[in-house]
Order: structure tokens, then sequence, then C-alpha cells
């Protein structure tokens, strides 16, 4: 592997989201719109919107969506930023990590000094059939998605080989939709910030005001395994496995490294930045792995000249729970087969050696497409400045990661944080 | 206007394309594969594909047109170039040229020393009717689209409004398609490579072969306003104003500067970039030219120290007629009002003072839209090398452009490039 440098370092002065869920009557205007503002009130002392002189956006399918393409320039006008270069960036579920990336890069290479990096997506509004459509051109679609495979088949079908390779069984899949939704529970703007536990019990409450047979789940584990509660979609995927359908925006503000300390006393450093791509799932050697965020981890590891060790938290590509497990094993939080281990340990919870998703995930917090990656970066900018509130891992924390997946990990995209 | 330079020179060192045209049964998989076998046939010493570092693909709506999002890994993988980081930019009918421009800044930004840049669409699977809504999803869905404009009708309000301004007619608009017919003649590759002079006699034949009575032309002019031989489709745009819906694929391989003689003893290198956004075209407060394109070829002059005055020859976004003449203005060659003019008296003709679209542009090339910005840079590539053939320019031109819009020019990108 050759030895990478980025010309120009890159910090994050800003970062801001809109609230994440189904919001009938908003476009990703609006969304971004909000994610902006919450951005701009970030900046500790403040900025003037004409000092962008860059705009990526990370968007998977407003076509598919919403009827709308060439998105980038419509966001750009739409905030205000009529002129700047606006450039889309599409990686399917990973489009906002790559957004992230290209901005970096392209305030290294000299042409950017002041970046807004938005991620986006409106989903909702599609009947429920066409958006698992929509969702399904981030496959192949000339070798698998006419043999009807969607997405939660094909994480079920790396789960599957995933406890067939290791001897584990579901359990662990079940310990991170817990974790992630305690996380998401803390967490204002998730879609679904409910802990499972208050789900079992407002079911409950419900059954009761209707006068019907209150379900009597022995605990949560009872009532996940329950198919009423929690139906199978895929086996072994059940409802509270998959990630939710949302509408939502993030943005963070990225500058040249010499000139953050004019926005804030508290940037955060983007130290390193991976990604890689691979072919479509039905082609690969090992399913129970995901190589391009391997790669991609390898690549940002080595720009940040740090190891998985050092990371004090990340965010995860958690579409679906065994997503999770296989990512904090791929970044380098744990060995092949031991991810699930730590799960069903607490390693990743939120106080644990390693917290994993402290924003509720994908899982929880919600996963409108193109937003994703960016909103990541919204959560690690939050915990390192202390700013994560009743979420928050400690003041101790001084590096974070976030590793974003688009499809089955046709792409994978992974950058390094680091408050100094 | 701040003061900008790349961290690190970048040249092209081998370009190529797919033959465009409307091919059934062809996916853009295997145009992109044409388009990059003829690629490598271009590396004066050969290259390894190995050691390609980074991909980006521009493309602006393979889901729409073929229902596979997540383009990029798919195009990397089937290309061979399966761990690649492989980016997907989207920006309408600027798709490629903006991919090409994010290769640059990842280039010059000390990430990536060699990155295949790929521009592709396949556009012929469609009903047409359903083409020209995918086309529409480059306009404003929420403001425009639904008044029921299509992009025909946008440049015809352009062509309307600069007719009005300057008092001049259509006269311009059949000379521009003449040119441009007559140059992608010259071009083994073009769609439509056939002059209109040719069309005409090939329509007198074959009335004289069916029996039929041979329309009596009294030559191109009356061709082209005869309503039956060149139909109207939005005032004052006819069937021969219009660029055709093309299937294509071209590629670039970009490296560092400082690494481009290992590959060949000509590289082109690239001098400017520039890029730049609008609002959709409903609210500007002038559409008789392209603002966005002002200042991308405002920045891609001041990067490269050079002027208009200095460039041989140039690649336009010749979508409509107008918008060649339009983008003559706006990129310097002539004053706003003289492009028509210019091209009324051949100057912008294969051995005018300003040659303009000499790949027979998009009008007789085609514009398989996400191919159209880096088929440009072949163009340009292949004419600063002494390498295009019957319609070579000539072996003194050193500086080059090319000039890629996105829908009603809400994306405007520019590069300059330098034979030295």
């Amino acid at each position: 592997m050759k030895e990478r440098t980025l010309g120009r370092g890159v910090a994050v002065v800003g970062a801001g989201m809109s609230r994440f869920g189904a919001f009938a009557g908003k476009t990703t205007r609006d969304l971004l719109a909000e994610a902006y503002r919450d951005m701009i009130a970030s900046v500790d002392r403040g900025f003037d919107p004409d000092e962008i002189d860059g705009v990526y956006i990370g968007n998977f399918s407003s076509e598919l969506f919403e009827g709308q393409g060439h998105t980038a320039p419509i966001m750009a006008d739409w905030l205000g930023l009529g002129h700047r270069p606006a450039t889309r960036v599409e990686n399917a579920c990973a489009s906002g990590g790559t957004a992230l990336r290209d901005a970096v890069l392209g305030i290294a290479s000299g042409i950017y000094d002041v970046v807004l990096v938005g991620g986006i997506e409106k989903m909702s509004d599609l009947a429920i059939e066409r958006v698992t459509d929509a969702l399904a051109t981030a496959g192949d679609e000339l070798f698998e998605i006419p043999s009807g495979f969607t997405f939660p088949a094909f994480y079920a079908t790396m789960a599957t080989a995933y406890f067939a390779r290791y001897g584990t069984g579901p359990d662990a899949l079940r310990a991170v939709a817990v974790k992630n939704h305690d996380n998401g529970a803390l967490n204002p703007k998730a879609h679904f910030g409910m802990r499972i536990c208050d789900v079992m019990e407002s079911k409950k409450a419900a059954a009761l005001k209707k006068g019907k047979p209150v379900p009597q789940w022995a605990g949560v584990d009872d009532f996940l395994n329950d198919e009423r509660a929690n139906p199978m979609i895929a086996w072994p995927l059940r409802l509270f496995d998959c990630s939710p359908v949302s509408d939502g925006a993030a943005c963070v503000l990225l500058v040249r490294e010499d000139l953050a300390r004019a926005y804030t006393d508290t940037p955060i450093h983007i130290i390193g930045t991976g990604q890689a791509s691979d072919g479509p799932l039905h082609g690969r050697a090992d399913i129970t792995t995901v190589t391009s965020a391997r790669l991609a981890a390898r690549d940002a590891f080595a720009l940040a000249k740090v190891t998985p060790g050092d990371i004090s938290l990340a965010e995860v590509h958690d579409c679906f729970t065994i997503a999770e497990i296989i990512a904090t094993e791929d970044i380098g939080f744990f060995e092949p087969g031991k991810g699930c281990t730590a799960a069903l340990e607490g390693v990743t919870a939120l106080h644990g050696a390693k917290p994993v998703n402290t924003s509720g995930g994908l899982k929880s917090k919600g996963h409108p497409v193109g937003a994703s990656g960016v909103a990541q970066a919204v959560e690690i900018w939050k915990q390192l400045r202390g700013e994560a509130g009743t979420r928050s891992v400690g003041p101790n924390a001084r590096l974070g990661l976030t590793h974003n997946v688009g499809g089955t990990g046709q792409t994978s995209v992974v950058h390094i944080f680091e408050r100094r």
C-alpha cells in the first residue's frame, strides 16, 4: 500500500441535522434547510454563509423518491448558495460518507476552503413496496434483483453465513437492537427513539385500554421472539433487526484546518479517510465480512496513523443488526466472530469499553439513506465536543470513527475524527 | 475572487470512447467496457490497470434508464477494478464534467495518483416519452416541470429571449446544426455522423426509389425550413436543432503530473477547472446567457492563467443549437450577441479561427447524458495530440477547452487542457 497524505488538513467546525422521521408534506429541501439551520447554530463564533465556496450533497435516489434529479444545485439554490459549485454524490447508502470524503479531498486539493456537506433523503412519500424496489437498485439489477433478492434478504443471507461459520445465533442481533434503541431514546432527533422495553409496555397498555387480552411477555427477550410483536422479515432478521424507512437530512461544515480556529475553539479534525468498493454480494468468496469496509478502515487508519485500539467510539452502518456486528469486526474493534460476543456482553453499550452507535444508529435514529453517512459525523462531532447530553460517552473521548456502507458493501467509507 | 492553486498537477495520459448510438441489448456495462478498452489502447506505453487507485463515474440516471443505482462500484467491478474507491457523480448533463473535476481534485488532494474517469448513459431502452420525463428530472420538479416544461421548451425559451434581445433569428441555429453535422461526418464514433446535405440527398433518393414524388428542396436551408423534413419541436427549435437520445460511454485516465511521462511523451495537462451552479431557469434575471458557465469559465481561466484568446478549440455543450451559440459567448470566445454572427460566418467551423465542437458535438456525435462531459475531454485529447484524423484542426493547437452544462445551466463545468 502506498503512503498517502492529505495536501491540506481539514476540520469540522459545524454540524447539524433535521429530526429524522416520516414527514408527510416535507420535501428534501425543507429537511435540508432544517439541518442547515441546526448546523449554523452550532458554529461557535457564527459564520457568514458567503464564505462557503463548495457544496457536496450525498443523496441516493431523489429521482425515484421525489422525481427530482440534479439534486445538488437545486439544494444549493434553496439554501441561498446559488452559484457555489454543487455536486451530488451517489453511492447508495454510503452516499453521505462519500460526499464527506469528496469534500475532504476538495479542500485538500487546494480548490476549496469552506465546504458544506449535506446528506438528504425523503423516502416516506412512496408506497412501501416501491421503496423496497427503489432500495433494490443499490444491488445488482442484472444478476441479483431479478432472482428476487431485496435488502433484508441480502443481510439475512449474510447473517446465516455468519451464524454457520461462528456457531452463534440471533441473540446477539437482539442485543444490538436493544442497545441501539436504548441510545436512540436519549436522542431527541431519532425516528424511533423509544427503548424496546418501553415499546413492550406501551403495547401492553394499549391492549389494556382497548379491553383486549394483555400479552404476558416474560421480558424483552420474550417480546422480541414473539412473531406477532416482532414479525420475521427474512430469517433470522425480525422487524426490530431492520432500520426504518425515514426522511431526514444532515449537514457538516468543513474548513481548511488552519482556518478552523476562526470558527471555534473546539474544531474536530478529520485525520483519516478511506473508501473501497466490492462486487455485488453474489460473487464474493466470504460474506461473513465486508471486504470493502476492511480496506476502507485500513486506509483511514493508515492516513490517521492511529489504530482501532485508539478509537473512543464509533458510529457504524447498522442498516440491519447483523451489519453492526460485522462492522465492529471490520473496523478492527473485535476479532472475526467476536463482534456478537461483544454485543451480548455490553462492550459496545453507551458506557462499555467501545461504545458503538451512541446516536441510536440507523436502527433507532432512522435511515434516510443519503443522510445517514453525514449524520454519523454529526454524532461524532457532538460526542467529541462533549455536547451529546445524556448520551455522552464522557469527557475523555478524543478519537471517533464513522463507518458508512452502501448496498451490501459494494461501497464502504470510513472516517476518523480527532479532538485535539 | 480568491487565488486558487491545485496542490498537485494533473495530466491526461489516455482517453477513449464507445461508439455513440442506439444499441438495443447493450447495457452501460458493455458500453463502458468498450470505452475502457479504447482508452487502454490509447496509452502510448501501455499500463497495468492495477495502477488505477480511484474511479469516478459520471452518470445522470441509470436508476430511471436501467433500474440500476449504486452505479460506480458496479462499473468498477465490471472492469475488473473491484476494490478501488469508486464514486458516482450526478449533476444531470454535467455529470461527466463534474466527475472529471472531482478526479482532478482527488489527485490534487494527495490521495490518488492514477484515476479512471468514466461517463456513461444508456437511454434508448425506455419509451421516448419516458426518456423526456427522465430528462425533466434535471429541471425543478416543484416549480417548473408541473407547469409543463420539458427541455426543448426550456431552450426554446432561451432562444426566444436571445432573439428578442439581439434582433436575430433562427438562421444561426441552422448554421450550428450544419457545421456540427459536417464535423460529425468525420467522426467514426458519431451517432448521427452524416452531413445534413447528405441527409437531404438520401431522402430524395429514397423517395425516387419508392416511386414517390421527389422533394425539390432548393438547398440545405430550404430543407431545414421544411416542416416535413425538419419538424418544429418548440419554436424556434426544429428537429435538427436538438441533440439525440443516445447510448454511449467515454473514459479518460488521469495521473499525477509528475508520473505522466511514464505513460506517454505527449500527456495533455489539465491546467484549469471551474464549476458553478445556478437556480432553476424560472428564477433567473437573464436567460440569454448561462451565468454558471460564465463563472465556471472565469475560475478555470484564472487557475490556468490563460485567456479565451489563447484557446485553440473548444468542445461546448450543444444540447440544442442555441446552447452552442450562448456557450461560445459564455466562455469568452465572442461578445454577448455575437455568437450567432460567428456561427453564420464560419468562425467556429473546423478551419475557422475558433473551431467549436470538432467532434460533431452533442448534436451529431450524440448525447448519452453522463458520457458527454467525458467525451468532450476525449476529443480535446485527440486534437491536441494530433490524432483527430480528417477532422484535425491542425498541428498548432496547444490549448483546448471543454464546457459541460447540466439542465438549463444549474450546473456548468469548464476545463482547460494544454499540450506542452
